[in-house]
């Protein structure tokens, strides 16, 4: 069975909902090739006092390691918030096939700073971005 | 005895070296706070299979670490090339107050691709440019 991005960026916003529940801003992520995953993270900035730590460096890092190479060249990520420029620049070195988010982030998305990824990336946007969203939102909810 | 942006441009230059003779694109990082190195770093995207492992994200986390806290305010990072599109958004989130770069980047560097940094954050470029250039030049030329 081929499964599709709603199957993958359902198991990124698992990945989210365990960001949230250890008090970390809720942003999931998985690595997939061959339609298999190989790498899941969430956001530990929090947890690792890092602002390095979100959660598609984690998963960037975790895939080249599963690889055994640097590049993500016949991978996709899939992640629950449009990457920051910091995430879309590691995403341009990793020359990754393939970028899936789900919602929007008007405020820091690299999309917003006019950035574009590697020329071999392609890049779907909107994939379940409504529980992405609402994990989000209830998330700062809490925190006022 | 306060020491000046060429002394703490040349302990980036050290690291940087370091990197080339581990057959890496030589550049090279340290963090200082109150006039005191507090991290030094240098490129291993090869040694750890990780296009995130620039000298920048090492040194930032690193920082982090010693400081037990994930912001680097009252710090000043010095690298031997302008940062990355990558390196600037972490730079970015980690709210440092003072940036000094050696070569300029007119490729890959934040400032080309027109991204600012946080609006705390004082930019230094061109601090010991030529030989932080040279090392660049003489490490590319090496590898045709």
């Amino acid at each position: 069975m081929l499964l599709d991005h709603a199957y993958f960026m359902k198991q990124a916003l698992l990945e989210a909902e365990k960001a949230a529940a250890d008090g970390e801003i809720p942003v999931g992520a998985v690595v997939v090739i061959n339609n298999q995953i190989i790498a899941r993270a969430h956001n530990q900035t929090e947890r690792l006092n890092d602002v390095t730590a979100h959660a598609e460096m984690i998963a960037i890092t975790s895939a080249a390691n599963y690889l055994g190479g640097k590049y993500l060249r016949d991978c996709t990520l899939y992640v629950t918030l449009e990457p920051c420029v910091m995430c879309s620049g590691a995403l341009f070195w990793s020359q990754l096939s393939g970028l899936v988010y789900g919602a929007s982030d008007p405020k820091r998305g690299f999309q917003q700073a006019t950035l574009s990824l590697h020329p071999k990336t392609q890049i779907t946007a909107g994939v379940l971005a409504e529980p992405s969203r609402d994990l989000l939102d209830q998330f700062f909810k809490k925190l006022r």
